[in-house]
């Protein structure tokens, strides 16, 4: 019925989250408040790694792409669940270790990482470093030289596939900041160089699609495509790479109507695919790897807002100003992103009523959704945005000086902060 | 030659700002740092204050919009301009007062301020509280009843003028969140209800039409609307208003190619058609408020980064990477907005390449400027992008758990840090 199977209505009609109420969650905590189900979350984790394990021999690793939503606790379930991490920032690094996360399972991305991130990941002794570019490649290999160090690395390349989603969120075509062009000769040229330098050990090739992709063909084919160049840079260079690392971009559910294909669906399909493929090109079967980021915390999430004024534009539109905003969720303002919103407290009667939800921002964009379809609701109601796990906390900004709501982590029915809101002394502590 | 006065040349071919060398300012404080010019912001100050003396006998006030950026330096310097404040939030306001701000100079906005906002601006004893809405005002009556206090207020009206400009940034128009409509007898059913709540007093109105307009215009016509509206409420109650709040909109020049209007061309046409017009309405001139945010601070900034990687696709584009990106200048994905950018070291070659400058943040939308004309530049080159002043710290995020950048304010020559950048340890602390 819902966009995540851990939202439902209780006996009282209000909405659920990993079966806690959400009108009890907006009392003790205020709003806004980000809540996300720790279950959910879980079991979304163990999807990918399952299928994994089903599909390909569990010959690979599931990485979650931090980048959707980092925090302490993130870290930790993640490395309970067997998952690797992938990081783009020193930041994300920095939380990473601040936990513990083991090392050998961190993927450190990023189209211009600095010299002290990638000192930072040496000194952590990350997993691999997701190399994009040749003077990263050169000034890579001069920091493992003085670490006494060889650093194991994939290379980002560009595969040339457009997998159709938002402009601002395709990645894979040619014009793009990231990676290095197949069809230039500069993918080859950096293999090359990867392959002479003393302190690097190229390990394997990655590829990034786009974002919120419902449609497997496009992984088939960037698939298909990376294991080609694995076999040029093997007749090049006798070199077998060992790791293909297919990125992310796995569509989840924001309305009812988006229809993301299963994991599993994709794991199977890619699986043939590459077995079928490397053998065919007498390659090794590589690991694979996946990079959810999206669908593992996506849809585990929600927001809650309580109404402020409602205005009703005779002939115009009515809106309906929340106590949050483009502050907590600016992916409306970015991408005119799509979600679904239900009254908490009157989740159980009709979404009848056709509104604009607005923030509180001092900005006329600053909108939640248009046009939307909720309960008819009042000053005072809790309004509840869905599937906000993902780019929201992490896109939060402190624009207006109004801090960031808290996350609540929902488990077994019970509600814990695992991230504390600013307050006013947070906001201006750095000023001077 | 540049799109600021404060923006220079030195004798090495260095860009400056403030007499202070740019290349300079990267090496002591690191880059990605923001930079502004005191003696350009207390200039613009005196711009809008002195425009009020000359033209408007000094029966006014020009008040800072401080969303534009806030920071406890900046609200010590408007303070020290004998400039007004307005503010939007909780958060600016505690800004404000943990320097001791005027209170009387405060004017606070927000079109769904919360219970705990609108009484912390009772209790600091702000100026005045521009009322959006009926639930606000019934709320503030009702807590400057507990507080035993009358309330001085400002009603925001809604206009019904678009002053054309970008989709996201108009805000005259019947179609927004904002203020009281006209057209619908909404407004004057506020003035009515204001004028009989025992504990709020009417003082003026408010309205805003819009951002970065280069016309006069538009404002002529809202001062019209204006005086029309305060001499239908005379007739209807007798009151006459003392305060007329124009709001803010000024444009500044964000590319050479921009011709913003001088303030005091603006102030000495709206002070004409007040005069005249009020007069022939048989009102008292009123007060008269404006709220530049962007014109005090925009084009007294610049931002400098590092030159990364720099990726050439042959028939393609170039792209140059800098080590910072939409975290600390949203604008240009969120509104495609215009910047020159320049070689801070290389300032006195010509601009003869065409590129795009991009981020370091794990989005192909992270984009500082397409297309944009730089003197060819190299790994380890400063840039510097220029009129950064405003909506770029204020709107800055932590995505990919980047920090912000410090800001550093030059006078007389000297940079000094007004605040600081971020720490990893920033980051996190409010994981647990």
């Amino acid at each position: 019925m819902y966009v995540s199977d851990c939202i439902d209505i209780n006996s009282q009609g209000h909405l659920t989250i990993g079966g806690c109420d959400t009108t009890h969650i907006a009392k003790e905590f205020g709003t806004p408040v980000y809540v996300m189900d720790e279950d959910e979350i879980r079991k979304n984790c163990r999807k990918f790694v399952e299928s994994i394990n089903e599909y390909y021999g569990g010959n690979g690793m599931a990485l979650y792409a931090s980048k959707a939503f980092c925090c302490k606790e993130i870290c930790r379930i993640m490395a309970q669940e067997g998952m690797g991490l992938d990081v783009v920032s020193g930041g994300e690094l920095f939380t990473a270790t601040s936990v513990g996360f083991p090392a050998e399972r961190i993927y450190f991305h990023g189209n211009n990482k600095t010299s002290a991130e990638l000192k930072q990941a040496i000194d952590y002794g990350v997993g691999k470093i997701i190399v994009d570019n040749i003077l990263e490649l050169e000034t890579l290999n001069e920091l493992a030289s003085a670490a006494g160090k060889k650093e194991k690395i994939i290379m980002r390349i560009k595969p040339g596939i457009d997998a159709h989603t938002h402009e601002f969120i395709k990645t894979g075509q040619i014009d793009s900041k990231f990676g290095f062009a197949l069809e230039t000769g500069e993918a080859m040229e950096g293999v090359l160089k990867a392959v002479s330098m003393p302190n690097i050990e190229l390990v394997g090739l990655h590829c990034h699609i786009g974002s919120q992709i419902f449609d497997l063909d496009p992984f088939e084919l960037a698939a298909r495509v990376m294991l080609d160049f694995m076999a040029e840079i093997k007749q090049a260079t006798g070199l077998e790479l060992s790791e293909l690392n297919l990125g992310g971009g796995f569509g989840i559910k924001y309305k009812k109507t988006d229809r993301p294909r299963p994991f599993k669906d994709y794991m199977k399909k890619v699986s043939e695919v590459i077995n079928e493929y490397s053998k065919k090109l007498k390659l090794k079967t590589p690991s694979i790897l996946v990079e959810p980021g999206r669908a593992i915390v996506g849809a585990a999430g929600l927001t809650l807002y309580t109404v402020g004024s409602v205005k009703s534009i005779p002939d115009v539109r009515t809106y309906i100003s929340v106590d949050g905003g483009m502050g907590d969720n600016p992916r409306y303002i970015l991408y005119q992103s799509n979600y679904e919103i239900i009254c908490a407290n009157r989740a159980a009667e009709k979404r009848s009523a056709t509104v604009t939800v607005a923030g509180k921002f001092c900005e006329s964009g600053d909108i939640i959704q248009e046009w939307t379809h909720v309960q008819p609701v009042k000053t005072g109601d809790i309004l509840a945005v869905l599937s906000t796990g993902a780019y929201n906390y992490s896109m939060a900004s402190h624009y207006n000086r109004i801090g960031r709501p808290p996350v609540v982590m929902v488990k077994g029915g019970e509600p814990r902060i695992i991230i504390r809101g600013d307050s006013y002394e947070d906001i201006i502590m750095n000023d001077i």
